[in-house]
């Protein structure tokens, strides 16, 4: 009974990382490179880049060389992956809260 | 430069995993007991408890006991905390190309 969808699962993937998601916290100010973006970061370089091409993968970021500078920005398309998942989820339930009320008021109505 | 929020933390790990999703997408259809949810799952008992506790911890599920009947809910609040921090990121992001149309607006008002 696995949850079958490979980009959800990409996505949560990425987002249940920590540093990931300061890096995304970071990105949603504005496109920076590579190595603005490892500056502060208490792991090295190769580590960022690992991180960053998670994200990337998961749609949840978008990189392009110029020159020698990797630029990377966040994708907002990715985030909406996550945002139908969390709908569904809450409609299932919202729509089983409707039933339960249904029965209450014909219980009511006997 | 870590993501700061000890709750946010928990429900992006929590979602991070696949069989708790799975978990999660079950009980939107509505609140089942702990053998009820195990039941069709290729994992041991002990393991799907885990994987529960994980997710009561993250305020996603609670479950309450009774007699010798564990059953689990869903808690549709903490998948709030994840659309806020979604939603923070996307506000951001869209401020920021608003600013950018203002710049190019007035270049060309020039």
């Amino acid at each position: 009974m696995l949850s079958q969808s490979p980009a959800v699962d990409r996505v949560f993937h990425a987002l249940g990382d920590p540093t990931r998601r300061a890096i995304l916290e970071k990105l949603s100010e504005g496109p920076i490179s590579v190595s603005t973006l490892a500056g502060p970061m208490e792991i090295t370089l190769a580590a960022v880049v690992q991180h960053i091409q998670v994200l990337e993968k998961s749609g949840l970021v978008h990189t392009e060389k110029a020159g020698r500078v990797r630029t990377c920005r966040m994708e907002p398309q990715g985030l909406g992956i996550i945002e139908r998942w969390i709908g569904d989820r809450r409609s299932l339930w919202e729509r089983r809260l409707d039933r339960l009320g249904d029965i209450l008021a014909e219980e009511d109505g006997k």
